[in-house]
This record gives C-alpha cells, sequence and structure tokens, in this order.
C-alpha cells in the first residue's frame, strides 16, 4: 500500500492558519518517532490556538468553550521526528446549523510535503444545558469571514 | 446533530476480544472527562495486548512490531468519566496483501451502551529495511483463525 | 554512583495500600522503558485511588478534591519495562495542621525489590476561597485511623 | 503552609540557559492548571534543548544519549494557566565523576516571580554496556565552560 497515494484531495493551498508545535521529548514513543495518539494533541492545540487567533476563545474558561469532538481521524503520510520543526495548519471548511468540520495539515514549514492530514467535526455544545446548540452568531460571522465561506 | 444516530453499521456481536483500561486521573482533561486524544491511546493499548494475546508480540522488542499506521478515526459518542469502567474491544475486520482493518470499540462491561467507536489501518513493516511489507504468514493464519476470516 | 545504595531508609514494611498500574505502551519512550515523568502519573493514580478506598473522594467532583501539592519528588532504582506487572503502595506518613506527607513505593507484585520510590507533600486547599485550609475533621480521623499513626 | 517560603534558597540568578515551552490544552487536567507529572516533562524538554545547545546532542540517537535519571524533585510555587507563558532555565550546578546535578527554573519570562523549582540528578549510563560510566571528557569541558564551574 503505497500510504501517500491518497494525498491528491487535501486542499492545501486553502489553510490561512498555522501554528508551530514544538516536539517534545516525551512526544516520542517507542518507535522513536512521534506517536500516533498525540497527532490529536496537535490538531487539538493548533485547534485552541486558531479559536484564540479569531477571537472566540481566551483561553481561560473552560465551561463555555461550548465545542465537541462527534468525530475525528487522521492519515499518517511520514513519521515524525523529535528533531523536526512542524506547524500544523487548522481550517473550517464547513459550517452546519450545529456543527462545524475542520482540516489540520502537519507539514515542515516551507516545505510541500505533507506528513499528516487529519479532519474532526467539531458540535457546537451548551455546558450548562448538556446539550448541543446552534453555532453562535458570533461565531458564524467570524468564521464565515476568515475562511471566506 | 445527534452523535448517536450513526451507530448502525458498528458490528458489536463480532468482538472476540476486549481488554480493560482504568482510566487514569491524568487522561481527565480540563472538560472534566477523557481527553479526545487518550481514545487513541486505548485503543492502541487494547491493539498492542490483542497482539500479545495471539502470541504475535511478546511486549518486549520494539524493533520486531512490524506494524504502523497508515490512518485513524474514532467517533465519539458518549463522554468518559473518570470514575467510569471501561473496556475496548478490538477486531481485525479485513486482511490485506500488505494491510490489516481494525476496529475498536469502547463501553461499558456489561452494557449495550456504545461509548466511542475506532477504526485503523495497519500496515505491514519491515524497520530494518524501511519499507511496507507482505502481513507475515504466521500473522495470516493466527488472525484468520482467531477472528474466522 | 550505586541507585540502590539510598534504600534503607524506605519503610517497605508500613505499606498498607496499594494499587495496581497497568503500564502502557504509550508510558514507554524513545528510552523504551517507563517515561520518568510517569512515574509521577501512577503516584498520582495510585494516590486518588488511596483517597477513594478511604471514602475521602469519590471521584466525581473536581471542585472539593481539596488538595494540591506542594512538592514532589522521586527515587529511580530500576527502570520499567512495558512487560512489567506493577503496584503503587501509598501511605500516608505524617499529618499536619494543612498539609500530609505522602509515600509512594513502586514494585513488581511479590518482589521485595524497589523500582522506585516517591514522596509528596499535600496540601489542603479551598478551591472556594483561594487558599490553604486546615486539613478536614473527617480526613485526619479516616486518615489516623487507617495508617495507625 | 506558605508554599514560598522556601524560595530563599533557589540560585535564580545562576541560570545562563531558557527554554521556552508553550503550555497545551492537554498539558491542563480536571483542576485546569498544568497537571504536576508534566512539570518533569517539561524539565525534561528543556534539559534535552539544553544539551542540544551545547552540542552534546544532536537530537536523532536515542542509543548514546547516555545519561539517566537517579533521582527528580519538584516544589510548586503557583499553579501554571493555559494562557500563561513560560520558560524554564536549566543549568548544571554540580559535575561528579559519573554524575551531574541540574536545576530547573520556570518562570513567566521577564517576571521574577518563581513558579517552580525543579531539581535532578543525572547518571552518565552505557546502554551497550548497562551500566553507569564517568562522565565523558567531552562533556566535563563543555559543561564546565558554559557553566562556568
Amino acid at each position: 500500500m503505497d500510504r501517500k497515494s491518497n494525498q491528491g484531495d487535501i486542499p492545501t493551498g486553502k489553510f490561512k492558519f498555522f501554528h508551530s508545535v514544538e516536539i517534545r521529548y516525551g512526544d516520542i514513543d517507542a518507535q522513536r518517532h512521534v506517536n500516533n495518539a498525540r497527532y490529536f494533541s496537535f490538531m487539538e492545540q493548533a485547534r485552541a490556538r486558531y479559536l484564540q487567533n479569531l477571537g472566540l476563545w481566551q483561553g481561560r474558561d473552560f465551561d463555555t468553550i461550548g465545542i465537541i469532538l462527534a468525530e475525528q481521524r487522521c492519515k499518517y503520510f511520514e513519521p515524525i521526528m523529535y528533531d523536526q520543526e512542524i506547524h500544523v495548519g487548522v481550517r473550517i471548511s464547513r459550517l452546519g446549523q450545529k456543527s462545524m468540520d475542520t482540516e489540520y495539515l502537519i507539514q515542515v514549514p516551507g516545505s510541500k510535503s505533507i506528513l499528516a492530514f487529519g479532519e474532526a467535526i467539531l458540535v457546537a455544545y451548551s455546558y450548562e444545558e448538556g446539550r448541543s446548540i446552534p453555532v453562535p452568531e458570533t461565531w458564524l460571522r467570524t468564521i464565515v469571514e476568515f475562511e471566506g465561506l
């Protein structure tokens, strides 16, 4: 199986936000590359920074973030080593009434090679009411404007 | 969006191996449920134990495990709390020439409710040669027999 | 330096509570043994279970645990491997007015060999008031009785 | 207990190397501050960067790092929040024949306030021979020169 055969559909040109992630010694597993589960931590971190960058989250309040993960996936194209510099592109590719599709592009800055590609479906959620809610109006406006949707 | 609407296709009856995972305080994130990335650590742990259970890995040598992840995903149906007991079902649902499709079912033992469902594509790999290889004969025989493929 | 020369003072016979910790593949680092920081996660997990065992915490509420760490340390005597079974002994060795000294003993069950020994100073804390408080009366009574202090 | 009473002995002016650590969402635990075990991951990461900075490790080979931890500790003075910028100072305070004493200072850059202070005893180790060895001559020269010991 050629792990890179399915890179054709990845919209590499559409990412407007990238966040650098420093690989920690502790991210490396017994196979001596970044552990598979850490890719999702990198995606999570880049997503948090994306929201902070758009002014949708201040990084302080954990009761009102208001998004939960319904589903996510990652395609691994190349192993990531401790001594590599990487950044994670984040974009919202689709806005639904109660959900958002997001995409993640892991690359070495300046390189066209794709190390990994992730996708996650986020659902707007009220922790107070314990149920999914419509994506807030301010979020919609901010995201539509930033992403040019 | 109803997060549970897509549970219909999950082959809950086909799992023959389950591994209990103790949720650690450190698995809980600021949202006070198990962090999304830890689900993949749970899947990884259950997969390692599946291979040990089938005698395909002894838990000691990290240079000859010989499988790498090409892709994985997880559907989150319900949050997992610190005080919950869970186990993770593992099965190999398809054997290819160089790859294997695997599935993961996270439940509370004794409950029919599905907390999460994961999928991963594993590729047989030679760390010595640095390339994908055919799934070893002994693996094929052992897995076909165990899974009844 | 003989890493085991300083085992003489460890009160191995005084531990009344042990909690088994399953080593996860993800606990192993590039050196192919358990990562040094994970020992503190194991100690944390055993401490949480100790409190649950004594009925001092139910494992649900994170606003009223009421203890914070002032200081902790770990002595590493032998590396811990993925295929080892371990348990972590926990005891409270000293009760102060606002603090408690705790000790942690990591061993293979049934073996006298000590893999690691930890110590932590816990401070009773009110998250509501944002300051240290006297150790609650019920805690004192329960701990004195359990530990025979 | 005043958690800050014991800051007097910390040699804050002696640190010549600092490494910035980005706090990740995944470093935050249910208490909504950085988890206690992560401080040791931060120290580990800063230590790796210290060695890279001095040219003693290239960040690629995990069989020849040649140092193991005999003991480490951390004093926690203030909780660290997700939205804080921190850096970790690293210094080698004592060179023995086979071991090195190291210290770690966690602060907000530009602030005199100390968030945490760590200490670790490292032992020079040959993974090939499976035993502690004298600290290599090149390490001694480089460290003595850098630290002014």
